[in-house]
C-alpha cells in the first residue's frame, strides 16, 4: 500500500518534470494551446443533465464525509446508497447518522480498493468523494467512466496532467464533476457576491483570497490524517498546495472561466520553518520528525493576472502562529470589502472610511443573498462550518434534481486546483512567471458569470 | 522648463532602456556583482562623521518642506541658514515660521536653479530637500560633493543608475544620506520592532507593506503638485513607484542590510482604470484628461525574496476608491503582528486568537518604544503625520549633533528606492523576476539590525 501510493505520487509528479522543471531553466515555461491536449469530447460549460428526482449518493471516505452523510440526509430528494471507507468505525457512525435521520442503512465497503466496486453499482448517481487527496482524481475519474457525477472534496487535483484528466474525462462522458469548494457559500463571500453582481463595487480589478490555518499540530498528529498524509505532501513539495479556500470564492465574484480567465502567474515562498520548530518543541531536537525535511514554505504567495488585465493573490500558511484569515478582499472602481480579520465595506463617495457599524449592518441586510435568506437558518442548525457546508449541499442536490448546471463546473475545479502545480513550478525557477492553461478551450469568453440565485421560484 | 524636466526624465530612463528593457527579453533580468559599478569610496555602513553642535540647515522645497521647518524650528542645536522654493508665497510662510518661533529669517532663494548656489554655500551642515520627485538626485548628489550631509525626501531615486550614484557619492564624500522615510517612525511600527528586537514575534521570515491612498483627486488636481509631477509621472511608468511607507519599516523590523538583504523580487500590475474613470467624471469622457493614457496599473503587487528565505510583499494603490492602508503585517515562527486597518496583535501559545483589547493594551504599554516614551508627547504636540515626522526630524538631528551614525542610511535608501524601477521592469516582462543588486556590497553580512534606542542616557 505504501509502495502504490509512492508510485500514485511519482505518477503525477512525472507529467511535471516531463514540462521542463529543471533548475537550468530560467524562462517563463510558457503554455500554448498547441501543446494543451486537443479536446476529445464536447464542453461542458452550462451543462444540463436530465432531471433526476431521487438522487441516489455513495459517499467515499468518511472523515470530512461523515459529516456530509449528515448534512445531505436533512435533504430531500436523496438516497445515500453506498458508504466507503477503510474504517470499520466510521461506517458505523454514518449508519448510525442514516438510521437517526429515520434512513435506511447503506450497503457499507471498506476494503483499500472498494471504491472501484462503488463506481461501478448501477443504482447510484453521484458519487460523493471526500477521501485523502491522492484518491480524488483516480475516483472521480472511475465515477464518471462508469456514467456517474462526481463531487470530489478540495483539492480536486495536484498536477496539471490531472487537472485536464478530469476536464477531458467529464467533456468525454458530459457528466458533472464539481469541486466541494464550501467557502463559495459561506455568507460574507454570498453578500459580496450579491453587490459585485449588482455593480456596487463596479469594476472588480484586483482580489485576494488565501488559506491560512495553523495546521501544524494536525499534521504533525500521528492518529490525525490517514497516514499522515498532509505531513507527507509537505515533505516533498512546496508553493501553495491549497489555494481554493481563498480564491474560490474570489474568483467566482471575478468571473474566471466567464468573461475572464487567469493568464499567467508568479509565485514565491519564504523557506520552511514551522513544522520544524513544532516538532523540536513535541518530540525533541534530535527526533527523527526535527530532522525530517520539509520542503513546504511557510508563507507562500502567489500573483495572478487575468486576460482581462485584473489581479489575484492566493495565499497559503498552515504552519504558523497566527488566527485563521481566508482575506477575502474584493478592490473595484466603486468600492471596497475585506472579511479577515473582521468585515468592512467601504464605498463610493465616501470610500477613505469603512462603514461604520450601522451602515453596514443596513448594507448587510439590504444585499443578503437569496441563499441565505431562504436557506441560511436551516443551513445554520445543520452546520457544517458555520452552515456553508450545507447550502453548498443543498444546491448540489437542488441541480441535480432539477436539471441544471451546477455552480462550480470541471473548469473551476482545475483552474483554481492548477494553481497548486503552477506555483511550485513558478516557486523552484525563481518565482519566473508561469503561463495558465484554458482548461476551457476558449468557451471562458461567452460563459456568463455565476449569478445571484432567483430563489424565489425555488420555494414558490 | 518643461523641455529641461522632459530632458531630464529620458535620461534617467535611459539606464533603464540600456539594461535590456524590450518585449523580447523573457528571461529572468539576473546581476551580477561583476556588472554592478564598482565601489570607488569607502563604505558608509554606520558612518559616524564629527559631532555638529548646531546643525546648520538649507530647507530646498517649501512644499512639505515648510512642515520640515516648523518641526526643525521645535528642535534645539538647529539653525535655518536657508529656504529655497520657486514660490515666494511659501518662502514667506516658512519665514514666518522662523519669526514666530523666535529665529532669525533665513537667506531666501526662489531662482528654479538655485538648489545649486544653495548646495555651494560655506555655512551649512545639512540639505533638507522636499522637492518634487525628479530633483531628489540631483541635489542630494551635489549637496554631498559640496561637502553637506543630504536627507531626501521620498523616494530617494527613480532608477537603479540614480541609486547607485547615491551610494557611491555617498561612499566617495563620506556624506550622510538618508531618506527621509518618516512612517519607521509611527507608533505602532516602533512598538512592533521593540517586540521584534526582544524576540517576542520569534523568526520574522514574512512581512508586508503599502501605500494605499487614494490621490485620484490630488493627482489630477491642476493646483496641486508642482507642474503635476505625479500625474505625469503615473502617464509614463508602471509597477510601484513609491512603495517605502510601508515597505521600510517592514524592512527595518527584518533587518534588511544589517544581517540579510533583498535578493530578487516579481512584480505584478493590473490595468488602469482610476485615473481615467476620474476624469471621465469630473473633466468629462472626451476631455483631453481622459482620453490620455495613463500606464501605472491601479494595483501593483511585488514580491521580494531576502537571501537569508524571507519574503516580503510590497503593494502600490494610488487611485482607488478605499480607506488609507499600509497594511504593516510582520509574521513570525512565534507570532504576528498587523496595523491597517486596525492594529492588532496574536502571540504564542494562544497565537490562534487576537489579543483582546485590555491584552492588547497592556502589550502596547509593555513594548513602547523608548522614542515615543521620551519624545512621542511633544511629537505628537508639535505634530507632522500624528508625530512621526517630529521624531524623525528629532533623530536626525539628534545623530548629527552627536556624531552617530543616523537611523536609516544611503543603503536603505538605495534598495527600498530600487523596487521603483525593478518592479517595473518585472511588470513589464510578464512578472518575470529579477535580482536586486547588493548596493553594501557585501557589508549587510556583518551589519547589525537597527537597534532599540536607549534613551535614558539620552535625557540623563
Amino acid at each position: 500500500m505504501e509502495n502504490d501510493r509512492r508510485n500514485f505520487l511519482k505518477k503525477t509528479l512525472r507529467g511535471g518534470i516531463a514540462l521542463g522543471l529543471t533548475g537550468a531553466c530560467m524562462q517563463t515555461i510558457q503554455g500554448n494551446a498547441a501543446t494543451d491536449p486537443p479536446r476529445k469530447g464536447k464542453t461542458v460549460m452550462g451543462l444540463r443533465c436530465d432531471p433526476i428526482p431521487e438522487v441516489r449518493i455513495a459517499v467515499i471516505g468518511l472523515g470530512r464525509g461523515g459529516g456530509a452523510v449528515q448534512r445531505l440526509s436533512h435533504i430531500e430528494g436523496t438516497k445515500i446508497v453506498a458508504l466507503c471507507d477503510v474504517q470499520n468505525g466510521r461506517i458505523q457512525n454514518a449508519q448510525g447518522t442514516l438510521k437517526r435521520t429515520g434512513r435506511p442503512a447503506a450497503a457499507a465497503y471498506t476494503g483499500e480498493e472498494d471504491w472501484k466496486k462503488v463506481c461501478a453499482r448501477d443504482d447510484i448517481d453521484l458519487v460523493y468523494n471526500a477521501t485523502p487527496w491522492h484518491l480524488h482524481v483516480p475516483i472521480a475519474l472511475c465515477a464518471m467512466r462508469h456514467g456517474k457525477h462526481a463531487v470530489v472534496e478540495v483539492p480536486a487535483a495536484l498536477t496539471l496532467e490531472n487537472c485536464w484528466a478530469l476536464v477531458d474525462t467529464a467533456e468525454e462522458t458530459q457528466r458533472h464533476c464539481m469541486m466541494l469548494e464550501n467557502c463559495c457559500y459561506d455568507f460574507f463571500e454570498m453578500a459580496t457576491l450579491n453587490m459585485a453582481r449588482q455593480g456596487v463595487f463596479g469594476e472588480i480589478y484586483h482580489g485576494e483570497g488565501a488559506y491560512i490555518h495553523d495546521l501544524r499540530g494536525l499534521k504533525h498528529n500521528k492518529r490525525g490524517y490517514y497516514k499522515m498524509w498532509r505531513l507527507e505532501y509537505s515533505k516533498r513539495h512546496t508553493g501553495n498546495p491549497y489555494p481554493m479556500h481563498g480564491l474560490g470564492p474570489v474568483s467566482q465574484i471575478m468571473g474566471i472561466n466567464r468573461g475572464d480567465r487567469f493568464e499567467y502567474l508568479t509565485s514565491m515562498s519564504s523557506n520552511q520553518f514551522g513544522l520544524t520548530l513544532y516538532a523540536e518543541k513535541v518530540f525533541g531536537k534530535n527526533s527523527p520528525e526535527a530532522r525530517a525535511t520539509y520542503k513546504l514554505g511557510d508563507m507562500s504567495q502567489t500573483l495572478i493576472r487575468t486576460v482581462n488585465g485584473h489581479t489575484i493573490v492566493a495565499v497559503h500558511d498552515t504552519t504558523s502562529p497566527r488566527p485563521y484569515d481566508r482575506i477575502h478582499k474584493i478592490s473595484g472602481t466603486k468600492g471596497y470589502a475585506v472579511k479577515y480579520p473582521e468585515p468592512k465595506i467601504a464605498l463610493e463617495p465616501n470610500a477613505h472610511n469603512f462603514l461604520n457599524p450601522a451602515k453596514f449592518k443596513e448594507i448587510m441586510a439590504k444585499y443578503k443573498h437569496p441563499l441565505e435568506e431562504y436557506i441560511g437558518k436551516k443551513a445554520r442548525r445543520v452546520g457544517g462550518h458555520g452552515g456553508m457546508d450545507y447550502i453548498m449541499d443543498w444546491r448540489l442536490i437542488y441541480c441535480l434534481r432539477n436539471g441544471l448546471p451546477l455552480d462550480q463546473d470541471v473548469y473551476d475545479a482545475a483552474a483554481w486546483s492548477s494553481i497548486t502545480e503552477l506555483s511550485e513550478r513558478s516557486v523552484l525557477n525563481r518565482s519566473n512567471s508561469i503561463d495558465v492553461p484554458d482548461f476551457t478551450r476558449g468557451e471562458w469568453k461567452k460563459a456568463k458569470p455565476w449569478p445571484v440565485i432567483d430563489m424565489k421560484t425555488v420555494f414558490s
